[in-house]
């Protein structure tokens, strides 16, 4: 159920752009509850001068590296589950690819479960 | 009022592209009472790499030519019209461009109505 | 805490992209109570024809110059702030890069204020 949209400045690695999702993934699994094979992600690469970040707004160290990352997802988390899933993106994204954990931004857009077709012409969750 | 971003994996043809969009705002007015010319779409695609998917979550098929379709619309839509609207996204889809149900991924965001702007720096529904 | 995704017709010089990414910062900054340094943006370009838009919905006269500004940010501003938005993101984008008003489409997506986290692993507005 969740659909992350991931959005960095051009010019990483495939392997960048695949571990930095592989990340998002293994965190919602572990923290949030969504289940290994509910994966449904795009990456969106932007030339660096469409990108824009305040390099120290809330006393962080951003880079050129840094990756938006918009999760869909269904309502309901408690502030502990957000937390944690914060925390864990980015950690998993410090190990791999390697992101500063400053870099890593997280926006989250709250459903109710009636707003998704997983495919099928059918409401996913009724 | 629906603002619908739809995501595919690069390669597709333009007119493959033009038909999904146009199955999705035709469904869009048959089905939730959104008028034909309310119609505000942007098409992005992706590398193949880019473009994940399970191929099998809850009991799909899915294949490479899956559309990531997102809505952002006014809340207020019932359970039955939003059943009726991912029926009709995944049929008109299947009719043309020719997918397969199953590649046809749907979620709402739903807004209240002072959240548009649709031009002239107004507030399109006051 | 804003985060926001403009998607224009490919073709538009990096001054004008650039141009339309600060209007849009500066209505924040001024009519909603946004910190000069929470600045968080993405530009997308897609071709002409993946950009759909009625050139006449709601008695607007739109171009293929029109952007579209989807905005997610925390929830609870007044019908006034959000008003005084509108208006100024399209003074802001009509005095520079030039954008006639009716080409400047803007979506609000409201979320609260446990669902950011802008670096570091830790949930921003706890």
């Amino acid at each position: 159920m969740p659909l992350v949209r991931i959005t960095l400045a051009r010019g990483q690695s495939p392997e960048h752009r695949r571990a930095v999702a592989d990340g998002v993934h293994r965190a919602l699994v572990d923290t949030a509850n969504v289940p290994r094979d509910d994966r449904f992600q795009s990456v969106h690469e932007v030339p660096a001068e469409d990108l824009y970040f305040d390099p120290a707004y809330l006393g962080q160290a951003r880079t050129g590296a840094v990756a938006f990352i918009q999760i869909t997802l269904n309502q309901g988390r408690s502030l502990e589950v957000k937390k944690a899933l914060y925390a864990r993106i980015a950690e998993n994204l410090a190990a791999s690819p390697g992101l500063r954990k400053d870099d890593v931004l997280v926006s989250l857009v709250e459903v109710p479960k009636e707003n998704w077709s997983f495919g099928g012409g059918v409401m996913s969750y009724p």
